[in-house]
Parts: structure tokens; C-alpha cells; sequence
């Protein structure tokens, strides 16, 4: 069966959120006088993504949109690093830094050629307005800005992978699920996806740990989009 | 407050529906030794559009999107016209005819320059897959595509203009409702959107006799795309 959409996780995959979040951060509390290690601190506010999902996808909360969940663990780490006097609309504004991530370099080039084959869709955790703010700045050229929000389950749920193939009217079997993680590459394929491995070697930095391989059977491995674009004859 | 997005009604107002299913009823049909007013068998699938949604609006059937509406109405045209023997493959491919709708001359100019300044989303009836199978065909430069499956609601029912602007993080009041239609503006208005009427003078043909000038005070009244372009400074 031919593939007709491309479903890209974002954070990690499409944007380098360590680096934008560390600059943001820096630039934001610096000016308050606040220093710190400010990869530590965007790796510190990200290690409470999953967990804070977590609380969703379990039911013990009701939803709560990513931009909320960023708020909360926001407060949390500002205690963690013991950073206070920043007023409320100065964290708003940081938390608002998940809107405006930067691409990886190959990113926008990458997905201008496989736009022309393939319907191009976000399956990220991130709300609806994160993704259309970060895709409005950086130029990605998504065809529908889909995902958790939209679909009402966060990945790695089945709901999230299926209802975003449903809703382009098709089959698991012609969707190709694009990620740097192999968990989500493995859910996706559980569900008859296609899969498709791309190398971020630093997304979490020069010591990461996780991601390094693909660790299943995907249909595709690459080593940027551009290389999958060509993968895939775009 | 100033406007951060434009939601568009599409049929009619982005895309001439009427032209375009005329013209696949024709091929399609004619090829089976069919023969009749194609525009009026347009209209008269048209004509079932309202009274369907009607149905999932008043609660009297559960959710169904509007590839599925379309379908059971061709079956109820084809009836009407009298037509038979066309089978289910074919008539799959007729309802496909409205993912396929050819946008109005100005129409994909005039998104592509007020997409610079504003997030273009559809806040249409259309289904997810309808829109984005549109769009890809068309060069229609949406930002997003929200409206009626995303939202869960069928226009004019206020759920469908509030919760497309809440999934953009934004007031009603910063987003702007284009539309060639009256009773879509009315609605927005009334619900704190900002309003613009764009003429379509032959939406319906030759002889319309609806929608011929704005009914009500809006912020803007543009000839067409390109004039709104100019008239929101883009």
C-alpha cells in the first residue's frame, strides 16, 4: 500500500528544543540577575513532559493542553534551581519559548521535498497553536496541523496514532510515522503505521544517551530529512 | 485588538463548488450515457448540504462528517434525477469531486499575501481529509486546517467559532470570520469575532439571488481576496 502522509513527532525530530530553551531561558532570567546551567535547566524542565502526560493519560487529571502542562512544570523547576521573583507575565512569555523552537538545520529544506509527494502532518504532543506559532516563524510547511490536541489522547496512546490517519480519510498502512525516538516508532508501527528512524545524535545534548540507533525494523533510516527525502525520491 | 488570524469559509467563499462539481458530474456521468443540467444537479446536491448537517446539529444523528453526508445525498440526487446503474466505484469517485473543488481566481494570491501577516486557518464544514485533499490540489496556503470534525460541530453553532479560535489561543475578538455568506458573518459577529464579506457574486450562477451584498455591519467588505489583501494592509 502507498504511503500518502507523513506524520512528524516535532520536538526533537522537526526542532532542536534543548538549545531554544536554554537560550530562552538564559536571555529571559539573566536579565533578572539569575544564573544558572541553562541546558540543565531546559533538561530539567523537559524531564517533566512525560511525567506531567502521564498524569492525562492515565485519567487521574482531566486534559490539559501542553501549554499548561509547560506552565505548571515550569513553577516546578524554578523551584528546583530556587529561582523566584520572576513575575507572572515574564513566565508566560518564557513558557511561550515552546512556540518558538528552532529547526534543525536540514528541517525546513527536507520538508519543502517531501511536501510535493506526501501530505505533510504533525502527530506531536504539542496543542495547536504551539504548532501553528512555531511553524509560522520557523516556515515549516505542514498541510494540517494535527496531533494530541486535536485528537484528544497523547502518544504514545493508540487513539492519538489512529485517529490522526482516520482523520486524513487513511489507513495506518499508508501513513509513515517520522521520529529520532524509537518508542515512538515502535508504537506506531504496532498499529500497522509505516515507520520511518531519522539520527538527531544531540538532541539531548553532546552526552546523549538514548536515540542513538534504531532499535527496531523501521521501513526507513535516515540520517536527516534530506537524506529522507531522498529516501523516499522527493 | 488587533487580528492574529482570519478563519475562511471555504464552499463558495474560497473554492466555486458549483463550477467544479458541474464539471466532474459531467465527465464522470455523460461517460455512463447520463445526460442532464449538470449545474442543476449541483445545486440540487448542494441543496441537500444544510438539511443534513441539520440533522447532526438538532442531536437527531450522532456525529458524521461531511465526506459521509455528501455521499448519502448523492445516492438521494441520483434518485431525484433518476439516474441508475452507476456503480458504488464510480460514485466514491463523484463524491470525491468536493476534494477536488478549483479555488476562486484570486483566491490563492490573496492567501499567499495575507499570510504574511496573519495564521490563515479554515473554519469550515468540511471535513479534515476534504480540506487538506483541497488544499494540496489548489495551493491553498492554510496555517491550519480547524472547522466542523475538528471542532466537533457543525456551523453556525457557536461551538464551532469559539472553539476554532480557543485551539489558536486567542480571543474571539482577534480573530477575523471571511466569509461570502451573511449568516455565517452574523454568527461570528455575535460572538465577538471580527467580520469580513467578500463578494461571490455567481456562487450560485447566473441568477443568485442570495448573499448579493452585505446584510450586516462588518469591519470589511471586500470585493475579493486580493482587495482584502489591500484592505488589511497585507
Amino acid at each position: 500500500m502507498e504511503i500518502r502522509a507523513l506524520h512528524f513527532d516535532v520536538f526533537g525530530t522537526v526542532v532542536d528544543w534543548r538549545e531554544s530553551i536554554a537560550r530562552e531561558a538564559a536571555k529571559l532570567l539573566s536579565s533578572k540577575g539569575v544564573d544558572c546551567d541553562w541546558h540543565a535547566f531546559a533538561d530539567a524542565w523537559r524531564s517533566r513532559y512525560q511525567p506531567a502526560m502521564e498524569e492525562v493519560r492515565s485519567g487521574r487529571r482531566g486534559w490539559a493542553k501542553l501549554d499548561d502542562l509547560h506552565r505548571e512544570n515550569l513553577d516546578a523547576v524554578l523551584d528546583e534551581f530556587g529561582i523566584s521573583r520572576v513575575d507572572d507575565t515574564d513566565l508566560d512569555h518564557l513558557n511561550m519559548a515552546w512556540h518558538r523552537l528552532d529547526p534543525w538545520p536540514d528541517a525546513v529544506a527536507g520538508m519543502n521535498r517531501l511536501k510535493r509527494n506526501y501530505i505533510l502532518v504533525t502527530l506531536s504532543n504539542g496543542n495547536v497553536s504551539l504548532m501553528v506559532d512555531m511553524a509560522k516563524r520557523a516556515g515549516l510547511p505542514w498541510d494540517a496541523v494535527l496531533g494530541a490536541e486535536v485528537v484528544g489522547a497523547y502518544k504514545p496512546q493508540p487513539e492519538a496514532y489512529l485517529r490522526n490517519a482516520e482523520l486524513l480519510g487513511l489507513k495506518p498502512e499508508e501513513c509513515l510515522m517520522v521520529a529520532a525516538h524509537n518508542g515512538d516508532l515502535d508504537a506506531a508501527g504496532t498499529l500497522a503505521y509505516r515507520t520511518a528512524f531519522v539520527f538527531r545524535r544531540t538532541e539531548h545534548g553532546p552526552n546523549q544517551s538514548t536515540d542513538l540507533e534504531p532499535t527496531g525494523d523501521y521501513d526507513f533510516v535516515a540520517e536527516d530529512f534530506l537524506d529522507l527525502a531522498d529516501k523516499l525520491g522527493c
